[in-house]
């Protein structure tokens, strides 16, 4: 890859308000912004408040949301695996359901015995976000076994605690319906959003849709180490993209799909792509604009179907400037939403007017890993095939999760605290980014290590130069390069000089997406973790790590901050 | 099936008493039972209370379990997939981890991120444990965030929100390990505990490590409908066994396995047996000990692997006597624990020398199926393979479920307290089951409805005379069948005629192993969800709807009892 290139500049803001949607016949519509959420609820239905009840998107669109045109149709992309999936015949039942109906027929059993008879959460109220403001001055917010029955809410015990339908509760699917339309406003009416039990559920379902065995899945040619894994027991193959600082590369993708040689390589044309376009696992690169415009444009061309997954799409940070550290206010002083908003790059979702994008959402990052909670939208198809797999897998995320995710977002944030909250976890991990790009640079051997400062997400990149590691020199081949074994071996030395320094990185190898193929020498640091002292002085051992390793001088950066030990 | 075999004695308690366990070299040791609990935790090492750290059912183990024989190996049992399986790279880093590292690894986010200070339940304490008595006298229970690292706990909001490794928090691991040696003491020592996100995901994740395309599973003739919607789309068949009130039967079972022809059946000769022994779904049938031990025994001369599925193993109930309820006692006045253990049917996990069984246990039938949490429990070679599917698929269950289940039954409960409830809600579906079958001996037309009365579980499963069915005798072959479309047209109409009474019930041909196979009408009704009344009335209406559909007589017990409309 070559992460030296000069990253394009991450959005022209004034390319990114988009203008009112236009519909195919000429008629434009309205936004859905954060100030139509109460008027369009005040004259829709609300979400049911039965037990396992059923509900969609369409419940809850706006009505400039229903009138855009619909989606293409995927049958031809489904795996045999998906298409054979049935509709549950137990929770099909309910469509017989009427109000005086009695039901002997699914096993839920009775709220009388579930031991909880309130659950409750102490959360910071908007904007006293800091945990220091939360212990002080949060709010406790409390769910009842009966609250919805009594008419108190729309979510209690005795529905979230139960069996569910396989999209989640009407409560949140009508936050998520809201949420999505203020964040992306997809540019076709029958899309549709199913709760997960996290991305990593939702990827590995979502593979399975998707794929046979002997598939190829196209993605960044370095990619998250967990989807590399879920990937290679299905029996398929990660085939890497070439990338920069903004991504993958669309000449790249394009050569490999116009040239795909079916015989040599024993494979199907590729179509499905895996990408984390913001804030990218492991290399931090993040899409631009015109970089999503282009591969869309190449998704298109080439029928591709894309897994957008975005658990940092959120995090997209203010520019690194060197020697600098953005501070976050105490109490946090949000900024105007639209503008948070309006500066976000727009999501692969929002240029979809194929339908041709599952996107993966996830609590995980934004509001803990614990919720294992996240969310999917997609054309409804899509959506559907995806439920009837939920269905027989996680079912629901946990309803301890899904009561107190309610009370926080809908009782106690509504969207717009929600979106603050958003800023203010983007502006501490701004924070965070200043705080270990200033550390590398002046605590890793700068003639040797190499990044571009992350734009997005909760990962550094550094790219070390592989060739002055003296095992290089003495086993480089006639054309300059080394075996891969010898690259590895320099690697895990490097790893284990950090590990004998009392810190662990992460190789780059774990990442490589056809693993084996490496050439260059890469680690990851993440600065979501540590706290900020110990993430300085962990950067500096790095340092002194790589240094000795790589028999360079003693640490000059260490010694003028009086480190050296 | 055979439902009308007089069932055997569930249990000769005499003969279920185990006695201490007798190692290969002729020494015995004693039980673990509940009373060794404290003294155990004691002398031995508490879990971490540090963030994703490593834990497993080893270090929680008595001595006498670990001085058990060991397993067998599985290898030539898992399937390509499973074994393909590889730990995940940035879990695996962690065993470079010391007391002084600091991790720039994963990406775990800092938990100063998490917008939740504290959560707390209200939850029943022992034995107060109707809705109404917590109501009035639960008792809350708060976590901190940090409430371990101040040595409060060993589980808070920083570890539990957080990712975890795939087997879940040690303090959940040692709960589980404990109640393992006190209700199943396994006859082999390497046997390991894994939390999952519920038995749905479980028996998916099972299903995948031993199935192939083409492959066929063994179970009850008629069984768990999401069983049979989970196998269908991995390629693979369910194959019905023959059973009466006792579940499978070993001479069936033998027979299939003896006489398999590979190339007839096109199929290799099938080894994976799904099996739910306690309260069936949806027969309510409960193998025997001695019934068990057959199934056992065959499960060794044919190389069986046994996924036993027991979300109803504690509802084992008293006898139904006809007219008669059960009542149960305000407040509950449990009876002496050690009687309850040595009533229950033991299970396959404490009669498998071999470790040919995987045990899905489950929170969601005895706590509330929106735990999203359950636990397998099997030999460690066989839960490694299942944890490196868990880590890419759902991970953990979710952290706020784990931390209220820990609230409950570790700080809480304890042992006795989660065993006294256990008793408590078998007491209540107890009373439940009595009153439904109450309402069928009076409401149904029991000329042409028969059943035998469940001994466990939440299912009552009934059997229509399908030959007394106007259809059927217009429809008669030569033979005396009808051809399944008929079939399953009456059952339709029987299933419509409920509906039009407004009442829901489960139609028997879902429950059909191999569908598309039934000769005889059921329907499954469950007294778990509706309150005694309505359950009450409803079977009312199924007896009306029976009677009109099948030109009987007007309904004599709905008439003397004053239902009648």
């Amino acid at each position: 890859m070559a992460p030296h290139a000069e990253p394009e500049a991450l959005t022209d803001t004034s390319a990114i308000v988009l203008n009112d949607p236009v519909l195919s016949n000429g008629e434009t519509h309205p936004i859905f912004t954060l100030d139509d959420v109460l008027p369009h609820r005040q004259k829709s239905t609300p979400p049911s408040r039965g037990v396992a009840a059923f509900s969609e998107a369409d419940m809850f669109k706006s009505k400039g949301a229903l009138k855009e045109p619909k989606a293409k149709r995927w049958d031809h992309r489904l795996s045999a695996e998906s298409r054979a999936r049935t509709a549950s015949s137990l929770k099909g039942a309910m469509k017989f359901f009427k109000p005086d109906t009695i039901s002997l027929c699914g096993g839920l059993p009775s709220s009388d015995y579930f031991p909880f008879e309130e659950l409750s959460a102490k959360v910071p109220i908007v904007p006293k976000f800091s945990e220091d403001e939360t212990a002080k001055s949060g709010k406790h917010f409390s769910s009842g076994k009966y609250d919805a029955r009594e008419g108190k809410s729309f979510l209690d015990l005795s529905i979230a605690l139960n069996y569910g339908q396989a999209m989640g509760p009407g409560a949140l699917v009508r936050f998520l319906t809201e949420h999505t339309e203020i964040v992306h406003h997809p540019p076709y009416s029958d899309w549709d959003v199913c709760l997960t039990a996290g991305s990593t559920s939702a990827l590995e379902i979502a593979l399975r849709m998707f794929t046979e065995k002997g598939h190829y899945v196209l993605t960044e040619e370095y990619t998250f180490s967990t989807a590399i894994e879920t990937v290679s027991p299905l029996g398929c193959k990660m085939l890497g993209i070439n990338m920069d600082a903004d991504g993958m590369l669309p000449d790249h993708l394009d050569n490999v799909l116009s040239t795909w040689d079916e015989s040599a390589r024993k494979a199907p044309k590729p179509f499905l792509v895996y990408t984390v376009p913001t804030g990218q696992n492991p290399t931090a690169s993040t899409q631009s604009l015109e970089r999503r415009r282009q591969l869309y444009t190449l998704a298109e061309k080439h029928d591709l179907f894309i897994l957008e997954d975005e658990p940092y799409y959120f995090l997209q940070m203010d520019s690194y400037v060197s020697g600098q550290t953005h501070s976050v206010p105490t109490p946090f002083k949000p900024a105007a939403v639209a503008d948070f908003l309006g500066n976000l790059v727009p999501s692969y979702l929002s240029i979809d007017t194929s339908g041709r994008v599952l996107r993966l959402d996830s609590f995980s990052k934004i509001i803990a890993p614990g919720s294992r909670c996240g969310w999917v939208t997609g054309s409804k198809q899509i959506v559907e095939r995806f439920m009837r797999h939920n269905e027989v897998s996680a079912q629901n995320p946990a309803g301890f999760a899904m009561i107190h995710l309610y009370n926080l977002l809908e009782e106690n944030w509504g969207h717009r605290g929600f979106l603050e909250w958003l800023m203010y976890i983007r502006a501490e991990y701004t924070r965070r980014r200043d705080i270990i790009i200033n550390a590398c640079e002046q605590h890793l051997p700068t003639e040797i290590c190499s990044w571009v400062a992350p734009r997005a997400g909760m990962f550094h990149w550094v790219k070390v130069d592989v060739t002055k590691h003296p095992l290089y020199e003495s086993r480089r081949k006639p054309d300059g390069s080394v075996d891969h074994p010898t690259l590895l071996k320099i690697e895990e030395a490097m790893f284990l000089a950090a590990a004998e320094q009392s810190v662990l990185i992460a190789r780059g190898s774990w990442f490589r997406a056809q693993r084996g193929s490496d050439t260059e020498l890469f680690f990851r640091t993440t600065f979501a973790a540590a706290p900020a002292d110990k993430m300085v002085e962990a950067v500096r051992r790095v340092g002194t790590a790589i240094r000795k390793e790589f028999d360079l001088d003693a640490t000059p950066g260490a010694s003028q901050n009086g480190h050296a030990r």
